[in-house]
């Protein structure tokens, strides 16, 4: 199962404020029923290919509806074969390797 | 229509080069008949929301085909509702104003 | 103050797992003094525009000591001239509107 | 000697139109002396690690001076030890993958 970080931009609305558009972004992954963390950068999600580019589809077009008249949406996609991946499990293997 | 940059990067393939992995990508963006730029940083696109994201699936999966067992795909679109983008025109707007 | 992302792919190393460099960048980044988090696709920092680029630099350079023979790092820096930025502010704002 | 992409996106700003900060960027990019590709979606630029670093930081301060209350930039750093990368071999090499 890949994870992912999605992030959107709205471009043109006149305020410096993303914190409206982040937190819609947020309701519709928490809606999508997939695993998920924000974080200051983005937000990082755990599912399927397709239910992680289905997502950010809805994600891109809720930014939208929402008044954006540009967004800039990008989605970046962690997918390994050997082993399975989790928001969690990519955390820890690092922090084990810290201490 | 947006623009997108599509980008794909295998890991573990024990090589330093990403040319052939590129190369596959840039034959599956083709066969779409999606305009396309290569550029030395990843592969901009021009079509719709559905289109893009569906591209980039397909361009992943080839990656995986290939026998990448880790692929970190990166997709960043921008999608204006106030006027047509396109990868010429956005080039081009730029040019004019530095000339 | 910017906040930014920070994130490290080694590529050619034969191995699908990325932690030993992670973990290394972690060490570097702990080291700087800056505030930072670890996430699931990046380490998120907080610091000057001058402390990130030279933080950026050396963890880039870490990873080509470690022996990675290609390096790809990508920083996104966020920056706001008309109010404060912080790793923990940006998660609250969002997480007061969904509440 | 790495390659990388700049690419630079004002918020709040209250213009959908980015292309008068994005010439701003390809003027302070021109100055530089690096070579440089401009792209729908970045500026690709070739030259050492400092180089590209100190010219993200210029970049980046160039769109505050124009007026924009928080920036996003991003830059993503190809460094490869065993041969040597360039904007044009980079794109060359996948050229002839395809032919």
């Amino acid at each position: 199962m890949p994870v992912a970080e999605i992030s959107i931009i709205p471009i043109g609305t006149g305020s410096t404020s993303l914190s409206d558009f982040v937190a819609e972004a947020v309701k519709v992954i928490s809606k999508s029923g997939l695993k998920y963390e924000l974080t200051a950068m983005g937000t990082n999600v755990e599912g399927t290919l397709a239910e992680i580019l289905s997502l950010t589809q809805e994600v891109h077009q809720a930014a939208l509806r929402m008044g954006a008249q540009r967004v800039l949406t990008t989605v970046k996609i962690d997918d390994r074969k050997d082993k399975e991946l989790t928001l969690k499990g990519k955390v820890e293997a690092v922090r084990k390797k810290i201490a």
